[in-house]
């Protein structure tokens, strides 16, 4: 079974705003053994929405509609599928009442507008939305010929993937031959892309019965693995496989292989080893501080620190000397060790980490140009001190600098 | 004219990978005057591909193809639209002799795979790549009766971005009814999007001649206005007018009328007053830090802080009193402003912003529940502080509270 995915709406068709229903969407349907061969997007002229209705019914077994179903005149989603397939719409009295309820329910008067979104497809089964007013709807029958199932589902995002889930993932698999799909993500830090699939691709491509996508950031590679068979044991031993000769291909440079982020690998190895962890940040400006303490929980393990972007914060903040910082300059490997080694004691944690950099795009000379950042983790036993040179503009200098700070503080604690 | 844009790549239709070339090529072509009424997305299967060249040249004026006019044997982009066309693909021994070139200068051998990059579309001009080895198409004729453009040009944003700009932008130009396009961007802090809606919406209905989309983010509106017209000056003064009433209507609400962001325009406000400052973040963990520090040029102005994730730190870099700590609690309107207040004596700042809230998902209680946020400034004349509860998850309700504390600083400055 193949499907189209459809996004409706004239505000997708911007410069300012774009589709990410389809990615959830997409997971799904792979999750069942479906690919997604085609997706379109619409605005709210209903001609258009007509042509491209027909247009995926013609091409696709599966088509998924999303937005459209609200109550405004510019929501044509229904009336343009109907003209599609031929069918007329009625207006279901049991969905008015419970829309009128709903209204009521918030001490609110149901404008006339509302009532449209009570409108069905002739045969169609509605799909109760349970965290919005327009509902769902199923409906699945022959066209031109062909077996094919039309879902049309609200656009607004957390309505749509709790009504999908709710209505719809049973509704497909019982559809469809029975298949299992096992996934794993393995992911990769601070290794370049090239020499990363150097390595991984002669290995990957031996297991045909594994799909293998390859997605790299900055600083960062994910190795995302699936597998389809009739039993979910078979195809979790393919994923299990694979994962295993990457791992044992790549070594320590995978930090994560169930997803997990660095940050919560680091968070995790900090619980783990009971230790605290401190910054100093200069170049990055609080993103290291960010990144650790987006994960909820991380004030077991992360005390604070500072964000020393003058060099008298440096000083008062982290007891950089100022000798050092005259003789060095603030981008320098000894002040990168000043750092960490004065904020892990002025905080009293197990671990700190110090950077320093020029992230640009001003700021760079010969001898320390843009993109060249000190990485220093100090602990009990001594300081460790990274150097590198970043590519990229400022945000992605920025954020490889947090990756390789935290990917040191990973490796010692491994 | 209406245009389609068809992007080109199994990859974009996995979950992981998104087109986002179609929002720089959409706002390209909206500056010429022309509208995307459909996009589309295909993978590499030819049958597939060629099925949707034909769709969109029967829908659309102008069909402009992203991608797949690589080496590979996936790459089929050409050899479909030839066939949707009924036209021949010949090898242009210029092209190629180009290609070889091109590899040559970097000391490596040409595969004859690469040689497929210099087919092309009988009739058609060749659009010369500047940073990349597959060039671009461009034929114009009739397709079943009608006046067609079809534009191919490759994946890769950069190339794709270049290209256009060299090679399209004036040859569509000359194609089009002289128009000029002028837009303004409006931003708007910390207004709820209902509130907004309903004071700018009965001003915006009235200029039927200005296209307004309304963009909602956390803390943060976004008014596009764009106008359309034969002259510049016409355009302009339509944009300029409807922003005009809008920012009377909305007064200090408005913080940018070009575009620039929030931590910009506090930038922008600190060097011209020759202010500096300095941070205490809690909750925000480093955030409010990396928004600032994300300007270039943002040293002249931030001197830095502390993040005071645990209250020993609060004590050691902000000079909170211990006992203040213990009688009202981290999360307090005194202890936010003891944050600031310290902060700004320890880092000698004009000004300073104390952060302190509950980010969630966990620690919340019913006194002080998930998105409870205290935000300081302190000045030289005295401490204000906003307490708010912010919605959403853990990164809304700290985005949030990073956007409410730069507003703070805005408005003292403005």
């Amino acid at each position: 079974m193949n499907a189209e995915i459809v996004a409706v709406g004239s505000e997708l068709l911007t410069p300012f705003r774009q589709d990410t229903n389809s990615l959830y969407l997409t997971e799904k349907l792979n999750e069942l053994g479906v690919d997604v061969s085609f997706k379109t997007i619409a605005g709210d002229a209903r001609p258009h929405l007509t042509l491209v209705a027909q247009t995926a019914l013609s091409r696709a077994d599966l088509v998924i509609f999303m937005g459209g179903l609200g109550p405004t005149e510019d929501d044509l989603t229904r009336e343009a599928v109907a003209e599609a397939l031929g069918l007329e719409l009625w207006r279901d009295p049991q969905i008015l009442e419970s829309l009128g309820k709903r209204f009521a329910a918030r001490n609110m008067k149901m404008t006339p507008n509302n009532a449209k979104q009570a409108d069905i497809l002739t045969g169609a089964t509605v799909l109760a939305n349970s965290s919005g007013t327009a509902p769902g709807q199923w409906i699945s029958g022959k066209y031109e010929g062909r077996e094919k199932i039309i879902v049309l589902l609200p656009g607004p995002p957390h309505e749509l993937k709790r009504l999908f889930e709710e209505q719809c993932m049973e509704r497909l698999r019982s559809k469809l031959p029975p298949a299992f799909i096992a996934t794993r993500v393995l992911k990769v830090a601070m290794m370049p892309e090239s020499q990363c699939d150097a390595r991984v691709a002669p290995i990957y491509r031996r297991f045909t019965d594994v799909t293998t996508t390859i997605l790299a950031g900055a600083g960062e590679i994910q190795l995302h693995l699936k597998a389809r068979a009739p039993e979910l044991q078979t195809a979790q031993g393919r994923v299990d496989r694979l994962a295993g000769e990457l791992e044992d291909e790549l070594g320590d440079a995978v930090f994560s292989s169930q997803g997990e982020s660095l940050e919560q690998i680091v968070g995790y190895f900090l619980q783990m080893r009971n230790a605290t962890l401190a910054v100093a940040e200069s170049c990055t400006g609080g993103l290291l501080g960010e990144r650790i303490t987006s994960v909820s929980g991380s004030s077991r393990y992360f005390l604070g620190g500072a964000i020393v972007y003058s060099n008298q914060l440096k000083a008062d903040f982290a007891n950089v000397p100022e000798e050092l910082l005259k003789k060095y300059g603030a981008v320098s490997r000894l002040v990168a060790v000043a750092l960490a080694e004065g904020i892990r004691e002025r905080c009293h944690a197990t671990l700190a980490l110090g950077i320093t950099g020029v992230a640009g795009p001003s700021g760079g000379t010969p001898e320390k140009p843009v993109g060249l950042v000190f990485h220093a983790l100090a602990r009990e036993a001594g300081t460790e001190v990274v150097e590198r040179n970043f590519p990229g503009d400022r945000k992605r200098i920025r954020w490889f600098a947090t990756q390789q700070a935290l990917d040191m503080v990973r490796r010692r604690l491994m």
